[in-house]
């Protein structure tokens, strides 16, 4: 239990960061932007993103410190709680200004944000949008993963910060509660089992929409999930298997992978099941270690993919 | 494994300091008395005590040794084993005289005992009857967890010693095997299935007994087993939901965590059912972590009441 | 490095928190008062000083979260840093009203405060006068330490915020660098060799002040310091003998070891020498641990002034 | 992941060796002959096994290097990795000509080898040969472990070497896959059900094998397997029980194990029910250790399986 | 401090097991004899012994508990601390006609015990008696470490059972005190710088007598020692350098390693220098590493002896 | 000691990595070029290089092993000891061809190696020359650190291989012995006190060389050395002052380290006051962490060089 600890284990992560360290690790070229304090922890940031091949070029330095949350890590039927600490942090403080526009978005194809940084303040919710509308401006794909945090922000702040940017994404990450809250999809469609239909409402009204995506998660406890993933695009809709993971290392970071590995497929252009089985597969291996992400090539999930038992790889 | 280690984690318990510490935890008032070795061993186990809020005023100091326990802990198919080195501790050593029981009494509403500590020695099978009668004379209601342990004493021992005292008892940990070995009840009636009668019968030898109480658990594995809380009070008997804990962290203490849910029941005049909810959840939890009892608040338990499933608590 | 580091150990401390803790465990009587976020790293904070026999019935719970600082631990001519992260803290945003200062002072004879307590906030600044005044009028001992920290404010600020109380305080912990900023002692005086004529000189000024005491450190590396106690009481004047401390384990909270020792000597009517050598053996003996405090009781601390040249006690 | 791994567990293994700890720790005088560098790590392999009261006094000293393989632990859905680096190990390098054939079975009465043996070189290829035809001359029983690794040689090299000491051999793991790769047995026949008849009719074409054995493991995840030990003897055949293993620490070993187990009750004369049971029960327990093997005594194993489901040893 | 401790390392020792384990490890047939409980402790303390190549097939098994003490590790000025918890040990209660001195003194040439054995118990102190007496009547040179502890034994206990064992003695480890409480050698001439006539006064007092030792260690700090050996035998004396160690990581077992090294450097008939020189090598190295002994080869220490001065050897 | 641990600490190193790190830590723009197996431990060494700012955009995957090394870490009288298993690592086995020299030197300016390289088989002493010889084409400065290692050559192999290319270094790491044995300098001139007319000899000889740099230890044990920074470059010497380091955490690195800072010295066109002492700083501070290098930026050496004498910053 956290209240008495002597020792803590020390990851870096981040709804964002989670998905460039592994999109990286992938292969792609993936630029981070973020502020942090010019302090050994924000080095120990920069040199973790780093180590995952992740470029810090864009990664603004200074401020008072760095967001920061306790892991009390949960087993069996104890419950996995996370106190945040991110109150004054670099990122939360800074000003939009501190960046170039033209060089933080130079030889961008595709920017990737989620809500948690819309919630981070009143004025990340102006940020966010700004965000999207200089990439838009530029012609690059918008990648969001709504991620709503109910202990951050009200459904109604969210909304309002959310809808303006809707028309621009191009990719988004969205289960069936998002759907209900900020895309108006009556509750009676927008259901776990009724996602296909449900998305391709979603598509109607933001046709600018390509692909939407989201994982179920059925939790039996701490150490025993059921995950699938769904995805949608162009159209087509498809789920993949359902996997149980016993025991569950740690699940934080979880959807992060899977969106990483949906977006790794569309960049590759794999087709939707290849997609949904290389994401899924991140997101079940992301389960079994410690930290936000899990650092692995292409190459190790494809292996995983031919025989995801669990076998002795000699 | 025990005979090839170079490690050992450091814990301090025992049956009555399980109870002491987790209703201390939960806000009540407790005063432990026992005697330990005036030595950093003895001064580690007191500031233990002391973090978990338990008032340490009645610890005698002094004697030649603490006793000690070795745990190797099992996993899966894999018993755990306990290693006891108790011989010649300072409490089992120690002259009743050495109390002053108006002293040692004042204040008290409730006194908890268990068979362990009847079990010690010869000695302290007069002193676990004599501790009692003094209680008992102080209008003091008196909990007794039965705890028979078959490696330190006879069921002749343990029924002679316990009879005495059984008139005088309020709340009682009890299981089926208990009710035939020294409530004389029948195997007949005495099962797992078939408590309720049997707490019935036991009540009606010994009136003074308002509650009785058990836990069953069903053993699959060292890493699975599942558990129940069965309670019965005033003539009504409930038994909770049965859990299966995956993995077991330590199951050490489990049946302590659930006297001590059942005795914050009473003592908050909780109904029955909300009694045995505390009590298995208690009991559940200090199965997911390490050393003999769980550091938690009754608001813990209460939040994990309400979404007992293990998901994160953000 | 901490750049590099993927496990931190946790220890709770505070430089009024250190005192409270070493004279808690010498046996004092000791209330610690503090507001401390309502969160597991509270309860810990609660449960660690609660374990070293601190009341705590005075710390307020509440507020957004608990100062934090990060060290890394240097050795040899490789530096200690340390990295402060106490924007925000519980402490430094709490409303002087939340305390009753007729419960706080209930029964207190003595009251130490230090000048990093001050140095939290503007708004501190204020509130530091505020408890000396009521401590002051209730005819409670107050002690200061001075304990100056130029990356905390200036030696303006501190010196206007603690000229105020200087004429209430009892005892004070002033090096001669202190003398010179805070007590207008001519450089020429308040020379590290001539303390004595300086500590006369203060409490010819401020008459209330019935003991200054300071350590004179003498900083080889980072793991090889030579420390000595100097301490003036009622007109008497005594300085220990200088210790070399090879290796050094973890340094900070030395000076809060010492002070308590001061205060114990004084708690205790021991005289000067005495008091001196109690208080330096604390201090020595805080350098040999990890951790802001030393949990020693004075049996320890008297047997080690018996033969402080670290043979085996067998 | 071991690519991120900051700190690495050591254990010392190897198909035989893990069978002469067992054999050892079970009781037997147990010789182990291999070649060693004449350095700490050679010397930190001669210990454990001479902890585990294994001879080693056949232990040649010399050469290069000690083999190493790095596991990269698995959990759940994530299978693990072995990384061999045993390239110019002094085993694969050394000359048989270093071994006095007459000292090295000098009181032997049952020799025992593994194809991984047979698979580190071209030269161990004939090696291999010449020492169990060394033995047989020496009418010592002589055991073999099939243990066909295809990422060591291909099952044609693997069967030119082996089919040559087949008819030497008194007792022998095989699977149904080895028997149809070095038996010729008939798929049709060769099948995880059906071993009785494939034993019968393998023991037909080479009379001199007196027992026949493997394990069936069916992998759920790598956190969850059951396995089942099944034994051919003189014409009876015999399965054990199927058991579940959640979760399993390290299954590194586990086929080890129960041919250790399988000697056991061959030099025991135990049954063929008490050698299967026996062998199953250590091959499980090995399961859930760290590291190649168990040291565990016969007694241990012989507690273990009158409750074998993981209640607590009091 | 051990009263806030959550971890322990795990070592096992003891004043003859330390002696026993460094000649095994420079290559001596050594046989311990000793008594240890049937439990995974004993087994574990067999095991250790074992590895570091110490027979063991005349330890006797059986008994209540391990003799336990626990080492409160110090560092600069901070003194180590033992607490004993040896009370009931399996050695200190068993009876003397569990050995059949024939087998136990088969093939034995030199047998050596210490003081501390003596010192268990009002037993033991006949039972140290009886072993010396049995070992002289086979013609085995007896080995003595008198290791007075005064926490064991008065001066005049340990005279009186020493005292009828001196003229038996070979070999004798005794220091100027040794000389004063046990050899009646007045204290004018029993001192530290004079030990070459008090060694002869012994000796002309116990011809039989033939070689002394004893180191002088001077303790700067708990991390800070000076160490010199001193050495006679058949009329020579020898002193060896005072060597400086700072730090030292663990000087338990640093006089029993001295011990060692002597009885190696007779048993190897080494000339007096080389046999200072080995000893006091070996006792420095002991203190450099946690444990009560250090596992080192002759070769080892060879190489040592010619850069005493700690440069990496590559 | 290694031959009885149970856990290893990782790190990545070696010579020309250890100054590429550095350079990369301090901001230089740093390739390093290597061949490292496509593994995960090939991963994990690329993943630390470039976390530490390294570009690893030519190091070439592939080949059998990389290379270890086991450290036996001494203290205080024991030494540090190295156990080399290197053997067939892809690196030593690769072919020359494999890198495209103009791709290798695109954009190069300054080009380190070290004799370590040429020590790694007969083939790396004709890769050694012909690296040198291509980088000199290109007008690429050539710096190299002698480094000889007696275990791994041969002075005459060395010198034969190392003679070639001594006209077309730049910058070189040489000490006395290097003087007397690769550039035939008297052993009469090649003093340790006498560097400065030595090196001038060298540049006499060999005028191309500008630089010349070696450190001056003084071991008293493995735990206290002392070390100073010697610097010649265009005809003016420099000696750092002589710091005594106690203790030494690892010195393994401590002259790579020394490299990088002179280099990053003339990198800068710092003077050669500046630059021995931001070298000697940065071989000290390598001496207080484990790894073969620190992570440290340039502005915490400049901060450590105002107050080199390890008080706590706050
Ligand atoms: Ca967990
Ligand atoms: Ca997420
Ligand atoms: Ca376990
Ligand atoms: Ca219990
Ligand atoms: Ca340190
Ligand atoms: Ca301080
Ligand atoms: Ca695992
Ligand atoms: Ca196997
Ligand atoms: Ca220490
Ligand atoms: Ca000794
Ligand atoms: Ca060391
Ligand atoms: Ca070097
Ligand atoms: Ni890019
Ligand atoms: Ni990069
Ligand atoms: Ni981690
Ligand atoms: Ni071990
Ligand atoms: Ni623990
Ligand atoms: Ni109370
Ligand atoms: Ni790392
Ligand atoms: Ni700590
Ligand atoms: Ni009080
Ligand atoms: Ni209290
Ligand atoms: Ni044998
Ligand atoms: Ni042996
Ligand atoms: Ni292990
Ligand atoms: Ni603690
Ligand atoms: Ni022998
Ligand atoms: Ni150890
Ligand atoms: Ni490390
Ligand atoms: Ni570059």
């Amino acid at each position: 239990m956290l209240n008495s600890s002597h020792r803590l284990n020390v990851h870096y992560g981040g709804a964002e960061a989670n998905v460039a360290s592994i999109l990286a690790n992938l292969g792609h070229c993936v630029h981070f932007a973020t502020k942090l304090p010019d302090s050994p922890l924000g080095d120990a940031a920069v040199r973790t993103l780093h180590a995952n091949d992740v470029d810090t070029s864009q990664v603004l330095r200074g401020g008072s410190r760095i967001g920061v949350y306790y892991l009390e890590s949960g087993d069996s039927l104890r419950y996995s709680k996370i106190i945040y600490d991110r109150l004054n942090s670099a990122i939360a403080e800074m000003d939009i200004g501190e960046w170039d526009f033209d060089k933080l978005f130079d030889g961008v194809t595709l920017f990737h944000i989620t809500g948690i940084t819309f919630a981070l303040s009143e004025k990340w919710r102006q940020y966010g949008q700004k965000l999207i509308q200089e990439a838009f401006n530029r012609n690059i794909q918008i990648s969001l993963d709504i991620n709503f945090r109910p202990s951050m922000w009200t459904i109604g702040q969210a909304k309002s910060a959310i809808s303006h940017v809707l028309p621009k994404i191009s990719y988004c990450c969205a289960n069936y509660l998002d759907a209900r809250n900020f895309f108006d999809i009556d509750p009676s469609i927008a259901r776990p089992g009724n996602m296909e239909i449900c998305y391709q409402k979603i598509n109607q009204r933001f046709p600018n929409i390509k692909a939407l995506y989201a994982t179920n998660r059925h939790v039996i406890s701490t150490s025993d999930n059921s995950l699938q993933g769904i995805f949608w695009k162009d159209g087509q809709f498809i789920a993949s298997k359902s996997y149980q993971l016993i025991p569950i290392v740690d699940r934080i970071g979880g959807g992060d992978a899977f969106a990483a590995g949906i977006l790794h497929g569309i960049l590759q252009n794999m087709n939707l099941e290849k997609t949904v089985d290389f994401a899924i597969a991140i997101a079940l291996l992301k389960h079994t270690v410690k930290g936000d992400w899990i650092p692995i090539s292409e190459r190790y999930v494809l292996d995983w993919l031919k025989t995801p038992n669990g076998d002795v790889k000699r």
